[in-house]
């Protein structure tokens, strides 16, 4: 791939064009807002100059409800060899795209799975993709070309293809991002009228499970909204676990000694399925979970109380695969736990404790 | 307080009788297994000899659905001027001793909030409840005798002292720690049948929503079945919503404009209340949530790395606030993001840059 277009220059589109001409492709930047593609221009992103003919790839990377309509301009002035979209939903636009008379056999669409707390070019990195997962949605019509062309670009910034039919990705990410993204915001939805004291008395858990209801209402409402059928399906599918448990909940407030054996089961039931399936759900380096050994560590609150553990650590020869730091109530200490591989565990509380570290075990 | 009793030497009668035993209380140790006071009286938490007459407080520190027998068994033998049970729950454990023909008066039911992934004497630490909330239910009826020595036993814990209504506890409780434990577990379950490819998709969301389902089901099936009502009144609440969740997510995939609106104003609504909701949970110190800036860095996964760069964020007088990994699938890479305090950042931001460090802004 020598030339590239990328159109719609956010966060994604101007990542993709810094890691591409990190590479030597020459990139053609392209936006509805002028602006944005000048400032992607100056970040060394490409040049907001037209390309002169037709590049070897289009990369579409506006809102998903955009793609097929930019898609079928671009087919109808033969802007490129092949096109890509980086939307996050799949099926939809490849329908709209049909349904527009466009070209399916030159068109690939494609979903890199990267973090995106930030938006817009100033937050783009080349490196964004970097180890991450990119799907690709071939079919059997999709132009040999094309989709080499996309594995190329999936290349050029450091990613990881992942092949998968569309409707199948959009399932998939309905159950491992969008529904959690909703569920959060339905348990965090329950404090907004809660008394202060019930909040005061929040923990990690509540913490855990609210986090991503932080995230910006407008890109999700955009995402939810191109991809609201296999949402709803297995949202409906919780619904269903969710009434049950409600109603084993209530069994066990009854007088009756069978109908609350029959509420306990229930709720042991729900509780064992979530245990089963949160095993499943892969940790680093997107392997199977690893059954890390926790080294809890109380520190005080100091600069360089983190930096003296870490070089201890460093200094037994131990690699800390993760940290979790949890502060006291209206108290300026703290326990760090420290995830390590079981075998390095040991050797790691000898270690701090000889170096006088208060390990609770 | 000069004699305790603790009935129950698991992890929290443990650590309670740990940190009364440091602080020169002489405790006596009792449990329905006779192996476990010996345990935690070879650990430094008291003695396993029974008490020559009445103590000063016996902490019932026994699971909840036995709270209520034992504290009646104590009080008829007069084995203490005070009574307080140390259980997740706080209204039916009152309730129980009342029916019991209890005394209520020399009875206080107390919570402390503290984490408790372990379990067992083993697992005790006399300092498991330093600077978290430990909350008193007092009533009207309390003997003001009785609720200093509660008071003194959190002081001598250095926990925070919270004054509720027994029954707004355990509402509490259903909101902040309950149902984030059972929705966790019902978005856990809907992976446990899920295909691999789309299991593989999983990003950071999925696995904060669904950690804590990993938790051990017998000790959350304990907790729950003592506090039915309250956990099922919230879920029934959150139900109504994920209802209305569903159908503005059905009225999305509709061909009618007018109802596509009416679900993406549903779907908006929700994603704005999770947003104010989540707003609310405090952070570090029990404080408001700080606004805390993140500063992103690439590290390989040497041993080493993070002591590095904590080192040298300490070198700059940089305190960092919290740390989250994240690593890349498939690859020995990570993105280490510290949260710091937002007039820190630029100064850290700086002096990382100058150590050579890949800043992901």
């Amino acid at each position: 791939m020598r030339t590239a277009l990328v159109v719609g220059t956010g966060l994604i589109g101007t990542s993709v064009a810094l890691a591409l001409s990190a590479r030597g492709v020459r990139v053609h930047l392209e936006d509805h807002d002028p602006d944005q593609p000048k400032t992607a221009a100056a970040l060394g992103a490409g040049t907001d100059e037209p390309p002169a003919g037709a590049v070897d790839l289009a990369v579409v990377a506006v809102p998903p409800a955009h793609i097929a309509r930019t898609l079928a301009a671009l087919q109808r002035r033969g802007a490129a060899r092949g096109y890509v979209d980086v939307g996050s939903v799949k099926g939809g636009p490849r329908r709209e795209l049909a349904d527009l008379g466009g070209d399916l056999d030159s068109y690939l669409g494609t979903h890199p799975m990267s973090g995106k707390e930030r938006s817009g070019p100033l937050a783009a990195t080349a490196d964004l993709f970097e180890g991450r997962p990119w799907v690709l949605t071939p079919t059997p019509g999709t132009d040999t070309e094309v989709l080499n062309l996309a594995l190329e670009l999936v290349a050029l910034c450091r990613a990881v293809p992942v092949v998968m039919d569309a409707d199948a990705h959009d399932r998939a990410v309905a159950l491992v991002s969008h529904t959690p993204q909703l569920v959060s915001s339905l348990v965090a939805a329950r404090l907004e009228d809660a008394a202060e004291s019930a909040v005061r008395l929040s923990g990690q858990g509540l913490r855990d499970v609210t986090r991503v209801a932080a995230s910006d209402p407008r890109m999700w409402l955009d995402i939810l909204s191109t991809n609201p059928g296999p949402v709803a399906d297995v949202l409906a599918a919780l619904a269903g676990d969710l009434d049950e448990a409600v109603r084993s909940l209530r069994a066990l407030e009854s007088a009756d000694e069978a109908k609350r054996d029959v509420g306990f089961a229930g709720v042991e039931d729900l509780l064992r399925r979530g245990r089963a399936g949160q095993d499943r759900v892969p940790g680093k380096h997107g392997a199977a979970p690893a059954a890390y050994e926790t080294v809890a560590v109380h520190i005080s609150d100091r600069p360089g109380e983190l930096a003296r553990i870490f070089a201890d650590a460093g200094s037994a020869g131990v690699n800390v695969e993760d940290v979790r730091i949890e502060h006291a109530t209206g108290q300026q200490a703290g326990l760090v736990q420290l995830m390590v591989e079981p075998t390095a565990a040991p050797g790691l509380i000898a270690a701090l404790r000889q170096r006088g570290w208060p390990i609770r075990q």
